[in-house]
C-alpha cells in the first residue's frame, strides 16, 4: 500500500472541486486534486454559458477573491451579455456563453500550472477516518490500486456522480455523465459515517447539430456591443463574438408532450426525486405553465470549433421518439439531427444543515463538502462553495480560524448560509431575491466588498492586489475631483458629485468638465458613479446592516413567548420555544431558523406593545 | 422500439471509425457515425504524435484518398519533423506532435460537418443479424434506449474497448481507456456469431507536468525549420513550434524494474495476452536489451495548453510506487509529478484472416471491422483501415464492387493484405520493411499512386481533384521543359533532365538555368526532382511489379515438390503440398501464405535447374 501525505485532498475536479484545489494552494496548503478522468476537469457538463441573473455575481465574487471562474470565461467566452443593463445596478448581472472545451481547457491548465496542487488521475474509493473520543474524525482517502492519500482535511465534490442514474425515457443507465461512471463507494462511506442522504434530480436538454438547422425564420440574439468582462483583472474582451438564436415551441409540441407525459419519468413514478424548480423541464413547463402555448428556446453554440448547438429551455428526460418528434414540430428545428438526447440524471446529495458555514461536516471534522453534493444547481454556486471549502480547509490545517463573507458581504454569504442554516428541499439555486442586502451586493462593486479580506487571508497575487489599491486611490482621488469643482447650472452653481447625481449626467459629462477625471481607470469610474447616483438606496441598505448588527446583540427576554408571534412558521416557533436562546445572534443559529423568522422575531421585540 | 434506417452505421469514433464514417458519407450513403462519449471523438488515447517511419506514409495515403487525417495533423500540429530526411526520398516519413485536444476537435468537427453524417451519442448493446439460407446475415444494430439503426452495413471499430481490462501493477480496472468503460455487448454478439476472438495488450505511459521537470540538463530536440504539411491540400505549415525533450534511463532505474518485475502483470502472469513489440514497455526493453543500460525518453507536450507531458518511451504496467521510483531516478525528472500513472490494457480483437482484404466478414455479410479489432495498433494503421472498410461499405451498399488498394501501390493496400493474408500473433505495425515495393510507396508520391482512384470512386472533392490536375500538369511542363533545354558542361552540352541527375544539382539550380520553371508548383517541382533523380531504382523497381504480375499468372507444375523449398516455412511448404494450387495466384491467395513465400516459390519455379 502507498500513501501520500498532503495537507488538503480534494476529491472531484469540476467547478467546485477546482476551485477548492486553488484555493488551498494559494494558501500554501499542499494540496492534492483527485478525479476520475483527468480529461473532464473543469468541464461543463450541461449549458455552455457562465453568469446570469445572481449567478453572475457570484462569478464576480469568486474572482475578487482570487477564483478561476471569471478569468476562465473572460479568456474563452464567445458572446457577452449585461443582463438587466436597464434596471439599476444592482439588478447588472453579467452572462457570457462559453466555447465550453476551451472553458475547460482553460480550468485545466490553471490547475497544472499552480504551485503546491498536484492534479492526478485518481478514482476515490473511500474516505478513511479514525475513531477519536469525539466521533469518527477524517484522516484521508482511499484510492483504487492500493494507494491512500493522508490529509487531515478532504474536500468532497461528486458533483451528480454519486450513486447516479441517467433516465432518458424508461432507458436507465447508471452514470452521472453520458458515457462516465457512477460513484458508488463513496456514497458509502458517507453512510457508515451517519450522514443524512437524499436524492435529487436534474436534466439536460439535447443537443443539435447547426448544419440541420434552418437559421432564416430564427430571431439572432446577439452579444453586447462592448462586452464586459467577469474578471476584475480584466479591463475589456477583445474577441469575434457569435450570435445565440431563438426558436419558440407551440401549442402542437405541448400537445405532444401532453400525450406522452406518461413517458416522462417524472411523471411515470420512475423519478421520485425532486428537480431544480427554476430550471424546470420542458415537460414541467407544460403541465406548471398550461396556460402558455409557447416557451423560448435559445440555441446556443457550444464553442467555435463545433456544430453542437446547446437548446437552452428544452430539458427533458422524455424518451428519444418524443423529442424527435418535438423537434420536427418547431419552427427551424424540423430538420434538425438531434447529435446528444436529453435526460434527466438523479444523484445523491447530502443535505447542507450537517454542515458549519464553512462547509465543514459538524460529525466528521476534516470533511468538507461543497458544490451539487450539498443539494445546490449551477456551475456558480459549486464554484463559490468550493472556494469557501477550499480555503477553510487550508485554514484549518494551518491552525486558523475558518473564515465565511457575511451575508451583507457576498452573495456567497447568503449562499453558504441559506445552505447551512435553512437546507434546501429541491436544488439550490441563487437569486437576487435570497439576498436581503441585494443593493449592496452588486456584480460591478464585488471587488470592493472582498478583495482586501482576500488579500488578508492570503488568496491573491500581487498583481490582483495591486490593480485593486489602484482602483481604490483611483475612487478616492475621483470623488476628490468631483467634490472640489464646481459646474454651473441655470439654478447657480453645485459642486462636481451633486452635479453627477443628475439622471441625464454621466461619466463622460464630468470628464468634460472636469478634464483631470480622464485619468481615472475605467473600473474606479464606474463605482464612482454608482456610488454617487444610488447613495441614497446604498446607504439605507447600510444603515439595516447595521441596525440588525446591533438588533442580532439584543436579549431575548427568557418569559418571551414565542406563541404570540402568529406569522411565524410553526416549525420555528417550536424550536425557538424549546431551545430559548438568550439574544437573537444565537436565535439565529439556530438550524432551521431563518432570516426571515429572525426579522419577525425582531419586529416582535421591537414593537412598541412590548 | 424506436427504429432509424441507415446505409452504413460505423460503431465506434477513433481513429478508424471518423475515416470509415466519412469515408462512406463523402460516397453518398446514409452514414450513422455512434459512439458512447461524443467527447472523445478523435481521441489520441496514447501518444500525442501524428505519423512516423512507414507510419507518417500512410497518413499520406489517407490524405491523398480524401480522408480526415493529414488535414487534422496539419491544423493542429505543434512541432513537425520529417524523419529520415538524409536517407533516400522512399525512407522520408513525417512525424508530428499534436496539440491532442484541438486534434481531437478538429476531427470532431469535420465530421459534424459532413453532409450525409449523423454522429450521435449511442451505445451500441448489441449487433443484430437475420438468418438467411447462406447464414447469418447483417441488419443493423441495437443501441441502449430501446432503439436500433437498421442498415445492411456496419463497420466496428472498438479499438480497445472490447471486454477491456487496465493494469497497472496488481490493480485491474474493467475498461478501454481510464475513466472510461468496457464494451461487452459486442464481445459477445462476435462470440455468437461465431467470430474467433482472441486478446491482445498494449501499454500507456505516466503523464508529468511540465511545470516540475527540470529542463536544464535534457537535450532539446526542436521541429524542422520548414515544417512540411501532411496534406497535399497544404502547401505550407504556419505555426509556432514547440520542442521536445530527451531523458535518459539509467542502470538505476534498469536495477529498479529488474528488482520489481515480479510484480509487472506481463512477468507475475497477470496478462497473458502478447503486445507490441516495436513498442515494448520499459519492463519488456529492460529484459530484452539487457545488455543496454539506458534507453531514451521523448518527453512530448500534449499541447499548447496544458502542462501534461507524454513520456514516450516508458510505457509500463508496473505498480504505481515503481513508477514514482523511475522517475525520482532519471536526470531531470527527479522532481516530476505524475498527474496519470501509465497502464496496460488488454482487449479482444478478431483475428483479421476472419475478413475479406476489403475489411467485410467472410462469414457475416455486411459486416466490417476495422482498427485496432483487427490486432493492429497505431492511429495510423486504424485510419487507413477505416478508410477501406468505409468506402467499401457504402460501395457494396450502392451495389458496386469492392475496392482495395494493392501492395505495389500504398501501404494501406500492404496493410490490408499482410492482415487478411497472413493475421498477426502480436499487435500488427506497419514498417516500411513490410512493403516489398516500398521505393515506389513513398510519402511524397501518395497522390500520384491514389488520387486518380479515389476521385474514380467519388471520394474527393473538387479542390482535391483541381489541385492535383494541375500537379500532373506541373509536372509534365517541367518534364518537358527539362528534356527541351540544354546545359554547358565541360563535357559539352546535355540536357536540362540529364544535368538534374547530378547530385549536386537541385530544382534551385535548374530554375536559374531554365526560368519558366519557376512557375512549377512546389509539390510538382519535388516530384520531377525524385522521378529523375531516382528513375533507375524505381524503374527497376516497376519492372519488379510486372514481373510478378506476370509471373502470378505463371503455371506451377502438378508435379511440382515443395519439400525441395528447404528455404520455405514448414507451414507453407505443408499448405501448398495439400492444396496444389494451379497457378502462383492462386498460390498467393491460400491463407496464411505470405508474399515472401511466393517470392521463394517463384525463385524455384524460375531457377534454371527446374
Amino acid at each position: 500500500m502507498i500513501e501520500y501525505e498532503y495537507d488538503v485532498v480534494v476529491i472531484g475536479a469540476g467547478h467546485a472541486g477546482t476551485e477548492a484545489a486553488a484555493a488551498a494552494a494559494r494558501l500554501g496548503a499542499k494540496t492534492a486534486l483527485l478525479t476520475t478522468n483527468l480529461d473532464t476537469v473543469g468541464q461543463m457538463s450541461c449549458n455552455p454559458a457562465i453568469g446570469g441573473v445572481a449567478k453572475g455575481q457570484i462569478v464576480r465574487e469568486v474572482d475578487a477573491l482570487g477564483g478561476l471562474m471569471g478569468r476562465a470565461i473572460d479568456a474563452t467566452g464567445i458572446q457577452f451579455r449585461l443582463l438587466n443593463r436597464r434596471k439599476g445596478p444592482a439588478m447588472h448581472s453579467p452572462r457570457a456563453q462559453a466555447d465550453k472545451k476551451a472553458y475547460q481547457q482553460f480550468i485545466k491548465h490553471e490547475i497544472e500550472l499552480q504551485p503546491d496542487l498536484d492534479l492526478r488521475q485518481e478514482t476515490v474509493e473511500d474516505l478513511l477516518t479514525e475513531t477519536t473520543p469525539d466521533g469518527e474524525k477524517l484522516v484521508g482517502v482511499q484510492v483504487r490500486g492500493d494507494a491512500v492519500y493522508r490529509a487531515p482535511t478532504v474536500v468532497l465534490t461528486t458533483g451528480t456522480f454519486l450513486s447516479a442514474v441517467m433516465h432518458t425515457g424508461d432507458a436507465k443507465t447508471a452514470g452521472g455523465r453520458a458515457g462516465e461512471g457512477t460513484t458508488t463507494g463513496i456514497s458509502g462511506a458517507l453512510q457508515r459515517l451517519g450522514f443524512a442522504i437524499d436524492r435529487f434530480k436534474t436534466g439536460t436538454p439535447a443537443r443539435l447539430n447547426r448544419r440541420t438547422i434552418d437559421y432564416r425564420s430564427l430571431e439572432e440574439q446577439p452579444g453586447d456591443d462592448q462586452p464586459q468582462p467577469f474578471s476584475f483583472l480584466n479591463d475589456t474582451i477583445d474577441i469575434q463574438q457569435v450570435p445565440c438564436h431563438i426558436a419558440m415551441t407551440n401549442p402542437a409540441v405541448h400537445d405532444l408532450i401532453r400525450a406522452n407525459l406518461h413517458r416522462a419519468p417524472m411523471y411515470s413514478g420512475q423519478i421520485n426525486s425532486r428537480g431544480p424548480r427554476y430550471c424546470p423541464s420542458i415537460e414541467d413547463k407544460v403541465v406548471r405553465f398550461a396556460d402558455k402555448d409557447s416557451h423560448q428556446l435559445f440555441l446556443e453554440p457550444e464553442g467555435h470549433h463545433t456544430e453542437e448547438i446547446y437548446v437552452n429551455g428544452i430539458s427533458t428526460s422524455l424518451p428519444r421518439d418524443v423529442q424527435d418528434a418535438m423537434f420536427r414540430q418547431i419552427e427551424g428545428l424540423q430538420n434538425a439531427q438531434i447529435m446528444r438526447y436529453g435526460y434527466a440524471v438523479e444523484y445523491d446529495y447530502c443535505p447542507p444543515t450537517q454542515l458549519w458555514p464553512h462547509l465543514e461536516s459538524k460529525t466528521v471534522p476534516g470533511l468538507f463538502l461543497a458544490g451539487q453534493i450539498n443539494g445546490t444547481t449551477g456551475y456558480e454556486e459549486a464554484a463559490g462553495q468550493g472556494l469557501i471549502a477550499g480555503l477553510n480547509a487550508a485554514r484549518i490545517v494551518a491552525g486558523k480560524s475558518t473564515w465565511v463573507p457575511t451575508r451583507d458581504q457576498a452573495y456567497i454569504g447568503v449562499l453558504v448560509d441559506d445552505l447551512v442554516t435553512s437546507g434546501t428541499d429541491e436544488p439550490y439555486r441563487m437569486f437576487t431575491s435570497r439576498a436581503e442586502f441585494r443593493l449592496l451586493l452588486r456584480q460591478d462593486n464585488a471587488d470592493r466588498r472582498l478583495t482586501a479580506d482576500a488579500d488578508q487571508l492570503g488568496l491573491i497575487e500581487a498583481t490582483r492586489r495591486d490593480a485593486f489599491q489602484q482602483k481604490l486611490k483611483d475612487i478616492a482621488k475621483a470623488m476628490e475631483l468631483l467634490s472640489a469643482s464646481k459646474v454651473s447650472t441655470a439654478k447657480g452653481d453645485v459642486k462636481g458629485d451633486v452635479y453627477l447625481r443628475r439622471p441625464e449626467v454621466d461619466w463622460e459629462v464630468m470628464c468634460s468638465i472636469v478634464p483631470e477625471l480622464g485619468a481615472i481607470g475605467a473600473q474606479a469610474a464606474q463605482q464612482v458613479v454608482f456610488d454617487i447616483k444610488y447613495e441614497g438606496y446604498v446607504s439605507r441598505q447600510r444603515d439595516e446592516v447595521a441596525r440588525q448588527q446591533r438588533m442580532l446583540k439584543k436579549k431575548i427576554p427568557q418569559t418571551f413567548d414565542y406563541a404570540t408571534i402568529t406569522a411565524m412558521r410553526g416549525e420555528a416557533r417550536e424550536k425557538l420555544s424549546s431551545i430559548r436562546p438568550v439574544t437573537l445572534d444565537q436565535a439565529q443559529r439556530i438550524s432551521g431558523i431563518t432570516p426571515a423568522d429572525i426579522a419577525l422575531l425582531l419586529a416582535y421585540l421591537e414593537a412598541p406593545s412590548k
